[in-house]
Order: C-alpha cells, then sequence, then structure tokens
C-alpha cells in the first residue's frame, strides 16, 4: 500500500499570511501523497462581526444558525480553502478544494435538538473514499474544508478533527495511512508544565495506564481516545505534534495500535 | 466520442433560491455528462455593500481590489458554487465545485494595466482538462465558479463567458461538446422588438450576412463572434437560449460551424 499523510491543521496558523505559508512549505515537502484538513473559525468569527451576525459557542463548537451557515460556507469553502489550494499549487502541488458535498465525499445528518440547538452542523454518517482516493493516487491532494452536506440540499458545519478522523478511516482501505493532529504543544507531554516533556511513542496497551496516573485528561483525552478509534479502525498511526513540525518525523508523540 | 453539455448560467437567476431550483432542476434532467459554470455577481455586489466595501465597474467588469477579491472569492467559490453543488447532490447528480485553481484547471494571468486598472482579474492562459474529462467520464458534474489563479498563489476574478468558453474548448478533445448560453431573451432575434422571431439556426457562412444587415450587433455581436471562435476550436455547437429552456433541445439559436 502506499503511503498518505492527513494533516490536520486548525487555528490561527492557517488564518495568518505568514504563518500560512510556512505551513504550506513544510506541507509541500512532505514525501508522497498527503491531504490537508484546515479550520477557519476565527476568519469566520471576524467576518460573522463584520456583518453583525452573532456568534455564540456552547462547549467551544459555533451554534451555527442560517445566516452563520452562509457565513462559514463562504469562509471555509471560499476563501480559506481556495487561498490554500492556489497557494499550493504555487508550489507545485496539485492541490483539489473539497467540502463534503463536492463528489458527496461526505455527508452528515443535521445534529439533533437535545440540550442545546447547534443548528446546521453535521455529524458525520457517510464518507465515499472512491473518486477521492482515485485523485489521491494521481497525485491530487485534497484539502478539506470542515463542511459536509446533508444530502437533501443543505450543507452543514462539521468539526475538522471529525472531517480528518472520518478521511482517515475511510482512506485506510487504500493507503497506509498517517494522520496528524496539529495541536499547540510539541505533543501529549509527561508533565503539563515541560514543553519538552513529550511522550514519544503511546500503544493502545498503554493507554489506560496513563489515563489512571493522571498524565492524560482534560481535553486531551477525547483527542486521544479519537485517535485510538481511528487506528482501531484501520489508520496505522495518529501523530500528535506541532504545525511547525509536520515535516520531522521524529517529532510529536506517535500513536500505533 | 460522448456527448457533454456545458451550461453558462448568470445573473439573478442563480442567486435567488426559487429560480435557482427550477433551474437546477431543469439541469439535473439533461441527458449524459453535463457541467455548470455559474455567476454571482449580485451576491458579491451585496456582500461588499454589508461590509462596506465599494464596488467600481467599467464596462460591466469589476474593478476586482484586494478586498473585492476575497469577496468574490468567498461568494463565487464558497456560497453559490457550494449551494449549487448541495442542491445537485440532493438531486442525485454527483457534482464537484471547482475554480481555475482546484487541480489546476484553468490557470491566468492578472491582466496588464491598460487605460484601466481592473486589479485581480484574469484572463485565461491554459486550461488542464485531462482528470477534469476523466471526472467527468465517470459521471462527476464540474460546477465551476468563475475565478482562476495566477499559479503564483493569487486567485484571479474571471469572467464566467470565457471559463465556460475555454472549458467547452479544451474539452472538445475529449468530448462531443454542446456549449449552452443562458441569456434573458429566447436566442438570437430576427427582430429584437419580437421576442418570438428567434432564428433557430446560424451557421458560420451566414454570420457575415447578419451582421451586414445589422440583426446581430450591440452585445450579441461579441457573443456571436465568440461562439463562432468556439466552434472554429473543436466545440459542435454553441446554443443561445433562455435559462427556463436548457432542458429543450429545440429551443433558443444553434450555432454551428
Amino acid at each position: 500500500m502506499e503511503k498518505l499523510t492527513i494533516i490536520k491543521v486548525g487555528g490561527k496558523i492557517v488564518e495568518e499570511p505568514g504563518s500560512l505559508e510556512a505551513l504550506l512549505t513544510r506541507f509541500a515537502t512532505i514525501d508522497g501523497h498527503k491531504l490537508l484538513v484546515h479550520g477557519g473559525g476565527r476568519s469566520a468569527t471576524r467576518l460573522a462581526e463584520r456583518l453583525g451576525v452573532e456568534q455564540r459557542m456552547v462547549g467551544g463548537r459555533r451554534i451555527t444558525d442560517a445566516d452563520t451557515l452562509r457565513i462559514v460556507t463562504m469562509v471555509y469553502g471560499g476563501l480559506v480553502n481556495k487561498q490554500i489550494v492556489a497557494a499550493l499549487q504555487a508550489r507545485g502541488i496539485n492541490a483539489l478544494g473539497l467540502t463534503g458535498a463536492d463528489m458527496n465525499v461526505m455527508r452528515s445528518r443535521k445534529r439533533p435538538v437535545a440540550e442545546v440547538d447547534y443548528g446546521y452542523v453535521g455529524d458525520v454518517e457517510s464518507v465515499d473514499a472512491g473518486l477521492l482516493s482515485d485523485l489521491i493516487a494521481r497525485d491530487v491532494v485534497p484539502i478539506l474544508a470542515p463542511l459536509t452536506h446533508d444530502g437533501q440540499g443543505s450543507m452543514l458545519n462539521t468539526n475538522a478533527d471529525t472531517i480528518a478522523g472520518e478521511a482517515a478511516k475511510a482512506l485506510a482501505g487504500y493507503f497506509d495511512v498517517t494522520l496528524v493532529y496539529c495541536f499547540e504543544k510539541k505533543g501529549v507531554l509527561r508533565d503539563e508544565n515541560d514543553d519538552e516533556s513529550v511522550i514519544v511513542a503511546i500503544d493502545s496497551a498503554e493507554m489506560p495506564r496513563l489515563v489512571a496516573d493522571g498524565i492524560v485528561s482534560g481535553g486531551m483525552l477525547p483527542k486521544l481516545e479519537n485517535a485510538f478509534a481511528a487506528i482501531a479502525a484501520g489508520v496505522k498511526r495518529v501523530v500528535i505534534t506541532r504545525a511547525d513540525a509536520i515535516d520531522n518525523k521524529d517529532a510529536g508523540t506517535v500513536l500505533t495500535a
């Protein structure tokens, strides 16, 4: 199987010209097939402010009303996605910007209203990786925006970490997949106050002990649980690292079965 | 050769939910391979107004400064394009939204400053139809936004009629191409005051007489000249019709060699 590296980068790194250019230069040097999943939340918030569309976040998730759906469709699917595509084409990378609606790559279901009505937010239901995997094999580099569609004509706002995880699982049937989550720290830290205390490798057998010892806790716990779920579904390895180290094979924390 | 129908629709028809839905329902019924090129100028103007970004038009063309480029990238590449893609997916059409940057489909050169500085406006230099034609042959329906890239990292605003014509010429090497330009009239009229006086067919030998007789004049003249240039480059036929007749093979004016 050929190798495929899937990189998920969010946060301000993709939204400031200087850091985006540096990231894309690093991304372009990664050997073999690759795919990028990006965010764009800060730009969406900024546009919403300029348009006077009030934004509400619950647990870090954006409540997506109809106006906000238009904003994220413009910002994620248009502005951020096409800036990345054009910048990669300039680096000789044959980038193709996609949302989940394009080629029906990722279909989702509007999240049912429970305690919170998230509005036009989608939970992924199916991934069609057939044409996508063919394009990747032909050296196309997909750039996925954090948007899906419901199969009934509506776009839906979808968490970029989820998009990356679902794409990795679906493409694991076609490639030897490494999924890289970029993070503000250098990796999973043994001591949260020591940025150099990166745990270089964790396998699924070690996870329960790290949780019991309180080394993996807080926001890192669901991240690692999702990572090991992806590994259980066929993804070869998940790497948690900083965006400025995506081209360094020895950086970050490597999770494997 | 398999048939490919390329439809170019601009104006308010793609920007009002009711007329867009009707158009896409008609588009979905067209037999065989198809491709849609859309505009989005009214939505771009509306967003620019809300953002307080002044718009200047010269000869019907938008002066595209840096702020306006961001607006058209959001509106054409994000909002309008993805609404169309999601709506077609709901109709069982495997739509794929593209700008010229995606898969390097259409590269252009920033228009040189002459009498007018159009800003970030691109004149098409090259079309890469290889992967595009493969996807079309596999029943993917490309939805092209009126945006290209310069190969150096910038998107460029590009006239949708030009995008349609260039796509048609490049794809004529792979398919039997019919290019349909939607227009507010039923076709080329023998008498501009009589909406029913549609000339059903014009071939290139008849053009000089129609021009000499003053039947083809004004804005229709460059349209037909471009159409016959596409035909000279291998496009089988160009149809000028109304958007509500794109599914009617007998409507409009058919131009052939």
